[in-house]
This record gives C-alpha cells, structure tokens and sequence, in this order.
C-alpha cells in the first residue's frame, strides 16, 4: 500500500486521478482549493487538504510521507493564462519552483508533473508530433508548463528528483465542466444535452487529439510506479486527430441530436493541429488509450445528461 | 538621430552598447540599478536612470520616445541565479513579462532582448550549436533566458511587438569584472595582472564560444537598425570554441607570465562545451566578429592593468 499527494485533486484530471489510485488500494492525500467534494468525503482512505499552492508550507506538510507526488495545478485555461499573464506566472511557474526547492528536504520517491501536450510544441506541420520536437508555444499556459518542465528536468538532474513529466494532449470525460473554456467535448455535449447551438472556432477544421480522461488517469499511475524511467517526458494522448467538425458529427451521433453551429473567430493562442506521437508512452509505461472514441463519448454523454437530472 | 533605452546599462555588456550607440550618433537613455557612472555623467547625450526593473512603471517611463528597447537585465551569473531561484524568477522572468505587457501601449520600433547562448541549449554533442538545436538548459539562469525569449516571441506573434533575440555566447573584454563570478577571461586577466593563481573548474577541458564584447555591441546595434529581420533569434559569438587551458595559455602569451592553476570541482550547472554557429546572425546583419582573439585579449590586459593602476 502506497501513499500519494494530488495536487489539484478537485479538478478534472485530478478527480479522475484519485479514483484510479484509490481503485488500486493506494492511500490519496487530495490538495484542492476548494471545499472536499462527495467522493473524498465518503471515502477514509481519501484525506482532503484545503489550500493554496502558493503557501508553500502547507503543499510541503501534504507531501510529507507520500511515495508519489502528482502536481496538476495550473492556469484553467490558455485563455485565462493569457488575460492576466503576471499572475497566471506567480500561481504557476513561481509556485511550483517555491515548492520544488521545499521538496528537496523530503523528495518522494517519484514526482509526476502533468503538462500540456496541447501547447507546448507550439504550431507544426511534423504530425504526429514526438516529444523531441521543437518546442516554441505560442501562448502564456503553454509557456508556463514548458517553463516548470525546465525546473522539474533541473531538479532531476541536479538534486536527484525522481521525476516523470506527462504531456497531456486534450482529455475529455466525465466531471469535466465547460463553463471554464476546458474542452471542447464537454462544451458540445453541454450544449446537446440543453438543446443550445454550439460555438465552432474558426472553420471548424482546427485538429487535435482527444483522450478519454480514464486512460489518462492510467497513464498517471503507471507514471508514478513503473520501477525505472528510461525516459521521463512522455506524450500522453491517443494518438489520432480529430477535426471540430468530427467532434461535433460525432456528439451528434451519440446524442441523437443535430447541433446548430456559431462560427466564432480562432482564438491567437490556438494552433492548427496537435496529434501526439504516444510510442514512448507505450514503450516506456507499457499503457495504451484502451477506450474507444465512441464508447468514451457516450460515457460522457450519459454522465452530462445525468447531471441535468430528469427533464 | 535615433533615440535607445539601454536597460542594464551598468553592466559590462551595457557599457560596451552604450559607447557603440553614442559613436553613432544615438541619444542613450541608460537605465541601471546604481549610481550613474562617469561617461555617462561626462556626456549630454546619456539620460542616466537610475531604478529597480522591477518596479515596471519607471522602466516603461523610460522606454517612451525610444526607437529601440535594449533588454539585458538578468540575474549576474549563472551561480547566483542557482543560489535563490525564486528570487531570480521574479527578478527576471516575472519582471519582464510585467514590462513586455506595459510596453504594449506604445511599443518600441525594436525590441532586443540579450538571451544567453552559453546556457540555453544545454548539454549537447552538435558544434557549432544552430539556432534551431534542442533548448536543454540545466540551470536555472538558462532556464529564464529561455523563457523570457517565449514571451518575447509570443509579444512578437501576438501584439506585433518587432522583437529580436540575441543568443550571446561568453563575452569578453574592458570593464569585465570578475567579482562577479562572470566570466573566465576577467578571472585570468585580474590573477595575471595581481600575480595570483588562476581556478580552472574540472580539467580545463570545458569549451566555450568566448567573443569580445565591442563585436556583441556591434551586433546588437545592427539588430536593432536592420529594417526587417528575417530571423529573430541569432547566435552571436565567435563561431569558435576554446577550452579553459587554451584560455590560460594565451592570458600567460599576452601578459607574459606564467599562471599558477588550482583546479577546482566542475559546477554543476556547466555543460562541457558551447560553440555558436553563427552563420545566422552574419545573413541576417551582415555582421562578423572582427576582433581578432589575441588582440582583444590584449586590450582587456592593458585595461586591466591600467585598472590596476601604477605598482
């Protein structure tokens, strides 16, 4: 039995971390900035710490005795690292390398670091891309991650960190809400579920690689306990693209439902395409993206609708 | 007449700019953290502010009315920025991002920022290092410059900022202090001229691009006078590669003496060797180093000597 901190355990990936982790016996420490949610509160093997990352001391007294370390706090979104760069900094790259040299004192025996396999690279026409492509982002959130990679990569290699960095393509699934400008899934299956129209960016040809939340969450923990790392920057996608207009053909598949389409100007953050490579990922954790696109949509469907509870 | 604001005029490299700018006929507007030194008190056309970068609002005072912004504020060495990272990220990365920001207002005509090309890559077995090589670094000083260079590339995409990058590699000559832990000519030079031994980290295998300063400050005049820039990242160093004992070597030719060596522990943060391939920066500003090594290494003797003053 095992012992693990999540921080940023009330948001998408990390509810699904936690579940997976408590699936296979581990105990969670859940860092969150927000009250408990049901599940840790119904859950003894779950203990919920309310705080900000950018109190150090309390970040460092949750990862006191855990084997694994997840840190997934971020900006919510690359829109909003973009509207207020300074501060999205200070919550993000400052905060982490603050609690980086804390951790040095007591290091885990792993520190898994979720960045951003969406905005890193930047734009390419090298699809799909592997992790040695150039990384040139075009926006303040990919910046930022592709800055704590920096300090994670110097804390292995300088002070022994035995650290693991997942660059995470789009993750779509249950729990995942829209209203933050998350994920483009969750916003067309929001708007199926109400009956509303759906905002299309551009032309809607606009690529990337959805990956159903669970395998990421799989992906995570193998992260955490595959013995030796023979390399530690790992896509984590599904390694197909997957145009807007697919996605929204394909909610409407699943919903049995057309959706009206609002043509909205691309965001300047946005890249044309993402396609991850993921054959380091399978070498590396022995993991694949299990569940297929459809069945995953549907999941998430069905979770959406049970959210609007009964017309 | 054009009119610059030198930020980091102080420095060694700053010093060096402003003389090239004034020989041209530039009004300097010199921004540095300390008192204002004598040429710059000795000549009308140096405005001499004297300010934190931090505090955004007095560096974006000064940048008003300037044709280009000169950008090369950073933490001293390497070895500092290693000591108290937190504190070198909001020196520079986070004070910079707040100016860039600011500056969007009434952006310059240019904006250059002084990367360093002897810490952004990183480890790695491709000499001379293009451009467009892996950017690996493994100290934190290095980490920065690589993220402020994305934020300036994001102002450049995003908000039309006319930005370049200089990748400089280690300059050398007059007004080099080596108190500072910045550099290896500086050391030698002054342990020459005091008659003390000379520290060779590790065997004194360890190569680097060492390129004298007047033929940066011609570079970054010319990056801030080219109308358009085809690249905006360019190496500038002397394209050739030089070991630590070879440095002794010619420091003993120059000043006729010889120097006693106590070797010390390789550092940490030290990749074993950096030289720039330059060819970018010769397209792109028709530019050369043209000092050649013994006789730049020479004029920094005599000024140290001089420095020195009468035995």
């Amino acid at each position: 039995m095992a012992r693990a901190l999540v921080l940023g355990a009330g948001g998408f990936i990390g509810t699904h971390l936690c579940a997976a982790l408590r699936r296979t016996g581990d105990e969670v420490v859940a860092f969150g900035h927000g009250e408990s949610p049901p599940w840790a509160q119904d859950d003894p093997g779950v203990a919920w710490v309310r705080g900000d990352f950018a109190y150090t001391a309390l970040a460092v007294e949750a990862a006191r005795g855990c084997d694994a370390v997840f840190h997934l706090i971020g900006s919510r979104s690359p829109a909003l690292s973009d509207s207020d760069p300074v501060a999205d900094l200070a919550g993000t790259v400052v905060a982490t390398v603050r609690f980086l040299e804390a951790l040095r004192a007591a290091p885990p025996r792993r520190f898994v670091f979720v960045s951003s396999g969406g905005t890193v690279y930047g734009p390419t026409d090298r699809l799909p891309i592997p992790e040695d492509a150039p990384t040139e982002p075009i926006g303040a959130y990919g910046i930022n991650k592709l800055t704590i990679e920096k300090y994670v990569a110097l804390h292995h290699r300088r002070h022994g960190l035995d650290a693991c960095v997942l660059r995470v393509a789009n993750p779509f699934g249950e729990h995942q809400v829209c209203q933050r400008q998350q994920g483009v899934v969750a916003a067309f299956i929001d708007a199926a579920v109400h009956g509303r129209p759906i905002s299309v960016m551009g032309d809607g040809s606009s690529v990337r690689d959805y990956v159903y939340v669970g395998d990421v969450a799989e992906a995570m923990v193998r992260a955490a306990r595959s013995p030796a790392l023979a390399q530690r920057v790992l896509n984590v996608g599904s390694g197909r693209g997957c145009s807007l207009n697919e996605v929204a053909a394909a909610v409407e598949r699943v919903s049995g439902r057309p959706l009206e389409r609002i043509h909205a100007p691309a965001r300047a953050s946005d890249v044309p395409a993402v396609v991850l490579d993921i054959a380091r990922a399978r070498e590396a954790l022995d993991w694949r993206p299990e569940t297929p696109w459809e069945a995953a949509l549907e999941r998430t469907y069905r979770w959406a609708l049970a959210q609007k509870g009964p017309a």
